[in-house]
């Protein structure tokens, strides 16, 4: 079960090159994105009408993209333009197209009622194509459900097991700091207080500085968004502020942010996007490769546990799980998505991840 | 959904030499084939009635076929005629029997009532095993529903987008061309004039002749029988016969067959044989190859295209195609299976293929 | 369907090595073992009860298992212990725990009720880690219900089919001996003279001796233990004897052990865990090597045969088998084990092997 009035990212901008479609999957549905001659972006169902052959393994013409199993030409609003030994062509050839733009370097498609496609609900990701930063990106495919993904992103206490040898620097602060979770529009706010934890790596540390207090904070916004940007101050400034937010005022030591996205392929599959972003007065561009390939090593490791977790659920008949108080912002952020789901199909009962049960001691 | 009471052609006659059985599942059927001790051929239901091993993995001996798990041996009837460590074989120890004929250098099976299996129903191959012909042969296996590689068959337009760089020749010929189509006994005879054409490839062409128009011709049968012969003339003839058919006593310059055969595996796979035929007095051996090997290069293009359009009818709920002008002989020829088919089984309902709904203009 | 109320082999004492936990999937349940600091095994539901991933992917921690997800803590007895970021584990924080056991090289499960898990249901196997003999262990993967294997192992006239030329010795010994079959406690003895064999090869055999009467006696128990010794004697002892059992006192040239367990992974896999045992007298350490080599070249012959069987089994829709002379010991085996499982769950009507009818001449 998916929200469908929402924006999702169908890839990098970088993915999409003149002449060459795209097939996606999203949703479960199959889509075929490709670059227009003016530089634009257009998704349609990647099911030709006539006789369901997919249009990625057509031909774009200008504006148009044509079906290469028997000549059907196709525009970007879905309507069929030409049909090859034929002069009329009915209103009912056509298909499906989705609104589609690019913003930050990423590609968003709507999977709902175009009629209510509004640019202004896209997340805005930190940093992307800043002159001032360099920014490195990636994908990830999962054999998962995308809730289960969003489960890890909402709940870092994970970066002290998963990620015991590469994010969480084999520490069990991540583990022990409880974050505030506050509501945001379609999202949730989530902070908390890394203390006297090491210095990021692959940015330039103020001589003689070794540990700082980190203020990491994320947004998490539908249909899973990850907008996480961390500030580094000189140990002792999380007490100073009685673990409250940092002043805005004050210079962080480090700044960094990484912007990920989580896209449903279907209920079983799930594509992840992250970049990494670095500032380069802090950072070389290889301190900036660096980062993102320990990024990758991380997300190997949540890969691997995500998957075996998605095998288990799916062979345990009626999984149902258990509720500890380290899952609070992953059970709001499911009671909110679930919601915006109820709203758009209230017929649609149950979701399709493991019920759960109260455990928090 | 197959149609039963018809000859499928199980393999080229190389395929069964002395002593070895051959694994065959058709129509959804496991089969295994042997060559008897009188060079005949035998086909039995490829699964002894014992304890269900395969008998393929059994041993040939004389014209019985005996299973290697436990040692039942079988007569072509289908009657087990030996049960070691018994005396007495009761009668229903037996498996399936299918009538099975060897003809133009195919093994035809007859998948329904034995008691109807007419030998006259078979189809005549085009020059198979002609000591004036080469003849080159190939199978390939398709993951897709039969129907979708007849259809395929039955409309030859798609030459001119799915084999644009190879059989299309980079033409609109083919999708311009309308060919004639008219009812034979269980089949279709589709004809048309490719006008002023470059002349055959792999063909010795006459002195100074570059372009032909070609009269191209097939029958096209049940289950998925396609004969198709060429004859070239000199441009001009198709406009003098008023594109009506060529003069049979009119000399062509040239001529090809190709006999091509579509045997559903099961309602998800099929296996697809074909022959490449040129007269030895236009064409070398070395030729005739060469033809082959453009072929196959041109059935892996259908082959994508066909395996991709399968799966998004697979995962399509209720499909539906959009029937243009270009399919009418394809139209018909479901029509004509459907038909036969419902005389088989009049409770089946439904074809697994998708519903078509009109859209020629 | 499985026999629940049961031991089952979970694999060899040298699979557990200390802090490495061992994924298992039994009777379609995902398992995890791993031997605790005090050497012992510990076996629990490979699932974590807070999200489900699984504990087999956690680390020992002493005698207990963390998952390395979120970092919950459980003891063998299945009770959670310590949940990160919470001082209260509620109760209901528990994974299931089966009783485990380690007796003659195999590590042993009680799948069912663990009130009733009696060691002394335990078969014993045969001359494992006895100073006096050598002993290969192996083991290999069916894709193929349990029951098929069982069948295979109740009925050794196979070995002159499918072992004709590894085991069988290309000798009719096998199919043509008629064993007497007799119940014991929770399976069947089933015993019978080959007579007049080439001696047992890998043994050191008396001057002149080069063929042998040779007593095969083996019983089979529940779920699926096979406990095969042999012993041979001067050919004419079986005759001397009437065919019935030789003279406990009388000194065999040579004997043999082999036992081997069959366990279920689920419906459609099952894992064979096998050992060949030689006296030391007789027999070099390379002999006993040779030995095995030659049982794993016939287990992979029977693997070919089972694995086809059970694809055309699961192909075949209502599959029946139809009942002859040589099935009388499998016949009662599945009879039995139906019994046992009907006592257990007589709710649970039908087996998932095929039904049989009788064709016994």
């Amino acid at each position: 079960m998916f929200l469908r009035n929402c924006w999702y990212v169908a890839g990098w901008s970088h993915h999409f090159s003149s002449g060459r479609p795209v097939a996606r999957a999203m949703l479960g549905e199959p889509i075929v994105l490709y670059r227009k001659d003016d530089g634009g972006i257009a998704a349609l169902e990647d099911r030709c009408c006539h006789r369901l052959a997919p249009l990625s393994k057509g031909r774009v013409e200008g504006g148009d993209l044509r079906c290469m199993y028997h000549g059907l030409k196709f525009a970007p609003s879905g309507a069929c333009v030409e049909i090859p030994g034929q002069t009329i062509v009915p209103p009912r050839a056509r298909v499906r197209a989705y609104p589609a733009v690019e913003q930050d370097c990423w590609v968003w498609l709507w999977m709902g009622d175009p009629a209510l496609a509004d640019v202004a609900l896209i997340p805005r990701a930190l940093k992307h194509d800043d002159p001032d930063w360099w920014m490195q990106t990636g994908e990830l495919v999962y054999e998962a459900n995308y809730q289960l993904i969003n489960d890890n992103l909402l709940d870092l206490a994970h970066l002290s097991y998963v990620h015991e040898n590469t994010l969480g620097r084999n520490s069990m602060s991540w583990a022990e700091s409880r974050p505030t979770v506050s509501p945001i529009p379609r999202g949730l706010r989530i902070a908390r207080w890394v203390v006297n934890n090491p210095g990021p790596r692959y940015l330039t540390m103020p001589d003689g500085v070794s540990h700082v207090d980190m203020w990491a904070s994320y947004d998490y916004m539908v249909p899973g968004i990850f907008l996480l940007r961390t500030r580094s101050y000189p140990v002792g400034m999380a007490a100073a502020r009685g673990m409250r937010a940092p002043d805005p005022d004050a210079e962080p030591l480090t700044t960094t942010t990484t912007s990920q996205a989580v896209t449903p392929i279907d209920e079983r599959h799930t594509i992840y996007y992250y970049s990494g972003c670095l500032p380069r007065r802090l950072a070389s561009e290889e301190d900036s490769r660096q980062q993102l390939a320990l990024f990758e090593r991380a997300f190997a490791e949540d890969n691997v546990i995500i998957e075996a977790q998605q095998r288990v659920i799916a062979r345990t008949p009626q999984p149902r799980m258990l509720w500890i108080r380290a899952d609070q912002a992953l059970n709001q952020f499911r009671r909110l998505l679930d919601e915006l789901m109820a709203d758009e199909a209230p017929e649609a009962a149950a979701n399709t991840v493991p019920a759960l049960q109260g455990a928090a001691g």
